[in-house]
């Protein structure tokens, strides 16, 4: 900056740059305009459009969690925040620290209720903290307090700023950057605490990881510990980021249906959880218990937000752990003109899987299948849908792409969720990310029929048929991926999708392929 | 019903067909199955699935509009909804009676803080009134208050219902049903009044019509009482529903720029509303005024809530009106060899237009041109996005469809808007409805650009060209509309439209014209 004076706008951004942020994924509208010229006057952030605010806050999201420093979104108004929820509320499960901005009216308009009005901060208030500019010389500090905020508490910030403040100008006021994100530390006596019950317990205990144990040492610390005492090594069933194959320890994750994550966690007599939230059931039911542990069980080395890898490298030590056991090759590999189902895409992309892929994993489908085949394949990050908020893993990836331009990104994805923020394809394009999307088109929202039926409706009537079934007309996800400008194909064998899959490997992304069940 | 002892679920979908729901927009999840199977066990209730809830929510508020009673969704916790919020928005801004019912997790389940876990309340509390159901016995009746509640207050009512309340039986309890929506009335006094302003202020008069003033008998009254008296008429600008050809007085939309509208206001020294909200600016802007009217010149005859048709119809006999002026026929016809502009699409469509069409209007490229064209066009009823919230048309048309299937039903989009919800394209073939969709494809959002403009940005920078632009790649719609199972073409002059569009009308919808620009 050569001058002394800048928009409100412009010192945002520069507050923003220095608080760490380079990107910005964005939807502005009218009340955004000064940020946007701001983002061409003042360098270090770039902006990456997404036809969807759902689409800007998942790759955020995603973005976010490769980079592990908070991401930024600029949305606008209430509608544009409310558009992009579903994926903060994924974003807020994940602990992954991410600022929205958020423009809202020129601040004397707002008594006069124009018809875009609307309580925005009612709104970013369901998924973090929420902080509103009310003149143009604190909107530094209010921006240095987003990004203190969601690096503070691993959570997603929002600041609200009113047009006026963006577009008057003032001298430039240094703000200090916001401080890094760090994790709290778990205390020695937690450690030992742990220790103990681990030496009581023995083979009877249960280990079950997320956040940061999910890390490549957190997992082989994990995996001394279960080589010395003969512990169960379960990882949380939706990891916001877990490092998996490359000789990791195969880890299963807990279960997903109540009576079966109880049943394995019944026989412990004590149930660590390093770095996950305490195991409950992810629904409701009559007659099943909300708790998975039995009483007493539950023993808590690492919260979330704490540095469970750092503990868990300190109880391996403590107990003296071995080398852990490492899974052997793939043991299957399905012939080639199998059908495609669930296990047998599992077996193939885990099998055609490059070094040092990302994989967003959304969807039960071909989703737990892969992870069963995946501890065997070569070294690669998984992200999963956190909150369960349908239409994560397409932008999840895309950002995850931009993040780690170097990285192949292959984006596992169940058709019923991939049609709510199928957008993302386009960004994909514009932004000529290497980003493989393997949609599983089974043309129906499966998981319902499961949840029908375990609801004590055994035959399905029409309209029930109707609401679960995606088949009438079969989205064509060829003609989809077209139109967003991202060249698609179609498998309908294993042969096929080894075939295409490994082409799309060696061509690199965006592509897309169908996969017909 | 044969039993006596019914569901929660059943109750509740009962209640709500007593209170005149006979659809409902449904995309439900785990915590909404005991309600999907209800829909197949009571009859009255059909369910159209959309792959998206703004798709559910938009096409809700569409089909209220044309059949003037409350629509029902169904959506799926706290992120569903969130998903369907902006919609939601526009449909508050509509007054548009609306009823959302959200399964939340089984009542036990919610103390654990699962990961579906959000705050639906005060997400709901953002669009409107919010009921909770505590108990299985309650069911019926608060399903009643929530038609109440927007059939009152013409405006969007949302009921939460765990899914234990949902499943759990109990013996029926007739549920008396919910008072049909109603306007108030004006008083008497308050017509003589504005009668007194009208003598005194002659032809230096506005009458601004919304809410039921746009019916054919409130804008005939409107017609009769500006023959009289000289005054100016206007439409608010984005109107809920306003009927519009066949021989109505041609009523312009008041200007949407404050300065271009306050001029159209500025002579008046009375401007009397009938049905719409008292005139602001849209956005506010530094140094121009958020009221568009007068000091002292402001009249309300009656709010947007208040039965100003009726009101209008006194005003016209006590002013003792005259047979309105009528507007000729469509005096511009463009050459066939004309490229595709907003001007020559407004021309080609009312000229194209089948009589009784339903038209909804999202975007301004074409959308403000056809509107005035449109006044010697046949009879049709106009619906636009009333909120400002985006992704509005194509759900909004759906909804109108389905509730109007013997009308054919055009929806004229811009395509920046239109691909926020595109996903209404696949519910348009499912259902097999009469929409023909007419996409504005200049692949920018113009309207961005001109802001940018306005707030001092003479040339854009590189970012601000990149968040404005959709060019890269052009988003083929042709292909998106095939992906979604709807017969699509492209027309590039005004020949190939009027073409294609009469070849449309002809056969029927679902079908999309892209028309490039």
């Amino acid at each position: 900056m050569a001058d002394d004076v800048v928009t409100g706008a412009e010192a945002l951004v520069s507050a923003a740059a220095h608080s760490g942020a380079d990107l910005c994924f964005a939807n502005p509208g009218t009340t955004e305009m000064p940020l946007v010229a701001a983002l061409d006057r003042i360098t270090g952030v770039r902006a990456v459009l997404g036809l969807h605010e759902n689409v800007c806050t998942g790759a955020a999201d995603g973005y976010a969690r490769i980079t592990g420093k908070a991401a930024l979104t600029l949305l606008h108004l209430g509608p544009g925040l409310a558009n992009g929820l579903a994926n903060l509320h994924n974003a807020r499960r994940a602990n992954t620290p991410l600022v929205n901005i958020v423009g809202d009216h020129t601040s004397t308009h707002l008594p006069y209720d124009a018809p875009l009005t609307s309580d925005i901060a009612a709104l970013a208030a369901t998924v973090g903290t929420v902080h509103t500019v009310t003149d143009r010389a604190s909107i530094g500090e209010a921006t240095r307090t987003a990004f203190d905020d969601a690096h503070r508490l691993l959570g997603v910030s929002t600041l609200i700023v009113p047009a006026d403040h963006q577009q008057h100008s003032a001298p430039v006021q240094p703000v200090k950057p916001a401080a890094m994100p760090s994790r709290a530390p778990v205390s020695v006596e937690a450690v030992q605490n742990v220790a103990q019950r681990l030496r009581t317990a023995g083979a009877r205990a249960v280990l079950l990881l997320g956040g940061n144990a999910l890390s490549r040492k957190g997992q082989e610390a994990a995996g001394r510990i279960a080589a010395k005492t003969g512990l169960a090594l379960y990882s949380e069933t939706f990891p916001a980021r877990a490092e998996r194959g490359g000789g990791l320890p195969a880890i299963d994750r807990l279960p997903y249906f109540p009576e079966t994550a109880a049943a394995v966690l019944r026989e412990a007599q004590a149930v660590i959880v390093a770095g996950a939230e305490d195991p409950v059931a992810y629904f409701g039911y009559d007659g099943v218990p909300s708790v998975l542990t039995q009483p007493g069980t539950l023993v808590r080395l690492a919260r979330p937000h704490e540095d469970a890898e750092e503990a868990l490298l300190e109880l391996a030590d403590l107990l003296g752990g071995v080398d852990p056991v490492r899974p052997g090759p793939l043991s299957e590999s399905p012939g080639s003109g199998e059908p495609l189902s669930g296990r047998t895409i599992g077996q193939v992309v885990a099998s055609v899987l490059p070094e040092n892929a990302i994989v967003s994993v959304e969807g039960g489908t071909s989703g737990y299948p892969f992870y069963t085949a995946s501890a065997s394949a070569p070294s690669h990050t998984v992200l999963t849908n956190t909150g369960g908020a349908i239409g994560q893993g397409l932008p999840c990836a895309l950002g995850a792409a931009i993040a780690a331009p170097d990285r192949p990104v292959i984006a596992l994805q169940s058709d019923g969720s991939g049609l709510y923020t199928a957008q993302a394809l386009w960004t994909m394009a514009r932004e000529q990310t290497n980003v493989i999307v393997l949609i599983a088109a089974n043309h129906t929202y499966n998981v319902l029929r499961t949840e029908l039926g375990r609801h004590g409706n055994a035959e399905f009537g029409p309209q029930a048929t109707a609401l679960t079934s995606l088949a009438d007309p079969r989205v064509d996800w060829v003609a989809l991926a077209r139109g967003f400008g991202v060249p698609a194909t179609r498998a309908a064998t294993v042969a096929e999708l080894r075939h295409t899959f490994t082409d799309a490997v060696g061509i690199g992304g965006p592509s897309l392929i169908e996969m017909a069940l």
